[in-house]
């Protein structure tokens, strides 16, 4: 069982609710929170912009336009006159720019598995012709379950194997003569945990292994520079801080240098160079438009691009470097007050409390010693009834969390997880949503709490 | 250079204008095209419903529901109390119900190139399994491109090779003791040919081989019988005669005998068989739903639905069997009104002349001795600017095309193509269509028609 010890959380001063809303009155970046339909006519607090983004405004009226106009009416002449085919590319180009990449350097196209699959695909096809000894991938075994799916199914395949570290401290020594790839997920969707992409880079590269980096849980999130960081492969998901809509297209990207070299095994008639001419041979396009497979989502891309402009409202306000330092501020504020008026419930923090290794997210855990422990389920159930969404995250293994949790590899925990989304949760947001946390626990809530179904898409 | 010879395309009598306005009326069919948004306030003779089906009324005001109700209001709750976690498999069984599938036996996702990939490379793991020796994928050199593409990938990948015919007569005879797969689009995008499904599935089984087809221009534009006919594996598109939006989700088909054994690469967590356990290690779902891998893309399945409901609409009316009836007459309408009235113009039957063997359009292409033989674009330009949509393919090998043309392997025609969907094209559509093709001709329309630019999603 995990042991653990609660230690002071926070270096901030102790706030009061009327600072909290100071906050939010001072900040510049609140207007960005009109851009959103707010559930419940403003009468939820959602802290699960992580798992599924709020709705902007503009995407109804735009999908209504979509659909009755250029589809409706337009037909298939939309897919020039509407600008449908460069969907992909267009809305590629606007997440570019979020990500610290250029333009004609990233898709929007399947999902984030499909994506994982062409670009691990197609990086280990690069090491077999450089250097076919490299036939290793080296991931987290905390990784999310579908980046280590796609790996072990590709593996499999390509005679290569998939190496699992426990812990983030041991990803360097694991690299080595035989690594192809190192495949990680920038923030770890249970912990929250943050990974330096720019010194992860460097070590892949000096043992010469590639990277491709999940940035499901940081485009949109926080400041990503995959090219300046050296990164050389990306895919990320455009449901979360992206609010593109559930489900939503995915995206790739590759370092230009190496996309010419590029093969990926869905090879579909929207990667090829000339897709018009109807040939029978395929000869992938140039660029990373060979990344795309079959024909555009047309509904869902449109949807996704509203999604993508709601972040790039914040441009003039200081873009993603403003959108961290709030989203930091917030998850700060949420770390000391549960650590204020939880305090006694056997409440631990199971993120990094260090800043430069934390997500946009917070998630705690139950001591084992704690009478609400085994509750998490339904504290979860019981703060939703309270009007405040966070998720839940059963069995996690202890050694994949953070903060001041301590515990066996076999340990595991129920997490709690808070996220939140500088574009649009307030700090009187988090301080309401710990009163209520407080309340549920000072109250036993969780006692009465109903076990309805259990999902969710993290 | 193809030659060719104008043979009487037609058995059926001839008719009059007040004939085809009579037959709409009698028509039981007719309530259904009510469902549709008809372009330009009903202006517009659409016969491109191959390529990009018409919207459902009920598109709009179902996707604000999803967007406004579900997303904005239920955010991530929707994934179980608005049953968006069940989507994939209740539409498949919708689309299995138009294809003679039982329920559980089909799924939607991802694009039909992805699809094909998936079950492309389950049936060739059985095969090397059962029958290592069989590594020959055969198919149509005049297949869809994207089926080759995906074909050409997997065979590269896995040691084995594509054998591509060249008339549908050489299909049989292709077949033998290497044969793994015999991949085949059943309805021929640019010729319209139809394949009998029950001989070519027999020819195959007798040989030792798996099917694999693709129901991109037959799903919910004639019966199939999947399980009765003995196919092996499927897959479709759902932009086309299922009304799903411009590039919906695709759709996924395995025999029951087979799923169980079918192992495919693109293994992403929601095919996973306890996908919210977060388990380390993927182990295939049960059934069907190991061919899911992202997660559901909600708001091309909500429109996808609208389009399919739109089709079950004619169950009580007759179901496909009646929508095959009615497609046929129209075709042959065209066939022969377009015999009777452009006489003189060198217009070429490319689609079969034959029911048995002809889908839901009719290709016509120019007698290289015509005057307008080159302008074939041009043709449809001029047909769109008097309000008829058809759509156009450059240089179809006369190989892949039929009716009364003939020529050599390497000769190329432009084809006129033009679809009916039974669903909402009348047979006044028809008979004024033509009336439209044959004034341009007459005038020398195409002479004047702008080229803009060429694009279109097959």
């Amino acid at each position: 069982m995990p042991t653990a010890e609660l230690k002071p959380w926070s270096r901030q001063a102790l706030m009061t609710r009327e600072q909290a809303l100071a906050l939010d009155a001072a900040d510049p970046l609140a207007p960005l929170r009109e851009q959103f339909h707010l559930p419940r006519g403003d009468g939820l607090i959602y802290l699960d912009g992580n798992s599924l983004g709020l709705l902007p405004r503009a995407t109804a009226a735009r999908l209504q336009q979509v659909v009755v106009d250029e589809w409706g009416e337009g037909l298939i002449g939309s897919w020039n006159s509407a600008g449908w085919m460069a969907m992909p590319t267009r809305i590629g180009d606007k997440i570019a720019a979020l990500l610290g990449a250029g333009p004609g350097e990233l898709v929007v196209a399947d999902s984030t598995s499909v994506n994982l699959f062409k670009l691990l695909s197609a990086a280990l096809a690069i090491q077999r012709q450089d250097a076919p000894a490299r036939r290793v991938v080296v991931s987290e075994r905390s990784n999310f379950p579908t980046d280590l799916y796609i790996a072990q199914s590709l593996c499999r395949e390509q005679g290569c194997s998939l190496k699992l570290v426990d812990s983030p401290g041991q990803i360097a020594e694991a690299l080595g003569a035989d690594t192809a790839v190192l495949m990680l997920t920038q923030v770890n969707y249970r912990s929250g945990r943050l990974h330096d992409m720019a010194s992860l880079n460097a070590a892949a590269h000096a043992a010469g292994a590639l990277t491709l980096w999940d940035l499901a849980h940081s485009a949109g999130a926080l400041p990503v520079s995959l090219n300046a960081d050296g990164a050389d492969f990306a895919v990320g998901c455009g449901y979360k801080f992206l609010n593109g809509g559930p489900g939503a297209p995915a995206f790739a990207w590759v370092r230009p240098a190496l996309i010419d070299r590029c093969v990926q095994p869905l090879s579909g008639w929207l990667g090829h160079a000339a897709p018009f001419d109807f040939a029978t041979e395929y000869r992938p396009a140039t660029g990373i438009t060979r990344m795309i497979c079959g024909t555009p989502p047309v509904l869902a891309l449109a949807a996704l691009e509203c999604g993508v402009d709601s972040l790039l409202a914040a441009e003039p306000l200081g873009g993603i470097a403003a959108l961290r330092a709030k989203s930091l501020a917030l998850t700060r504020l949420l770390i000391t007050r549960v650590a204020e008026r939880c305090a006694g419930h056997g409440l631990l923090l199971a993120s990094p409390d260090a800043d430069a290794q934390r997500g946009s997210q917070v998630s705690l855990v139950f001591d084992p010693t704690s009478e609400a422990c085994g509750a998490a389920y339904a504290v979860v159930q019981a703060l939703i009834e309270r009007g405040v969404v966070g998720d839940f995250r059963a069995g996690s293994p202890v050694g994949s969390l953070a903060g001041s949790l301590v515990g066996s590899a076999d340990d595991r925990a129920d997490i709690l997880r808070f996220g939140v989304a500088p574009l649009y949760t307030r700090f009187v947001d988090v301080w309401d949503a710990v009163e209520q946390l407080a309340a549920v626990l000072a109250h036993g809530e969780w006692r009465q709490a109903r076990h309805s179904l259990r999902a969710g898409v993290t």
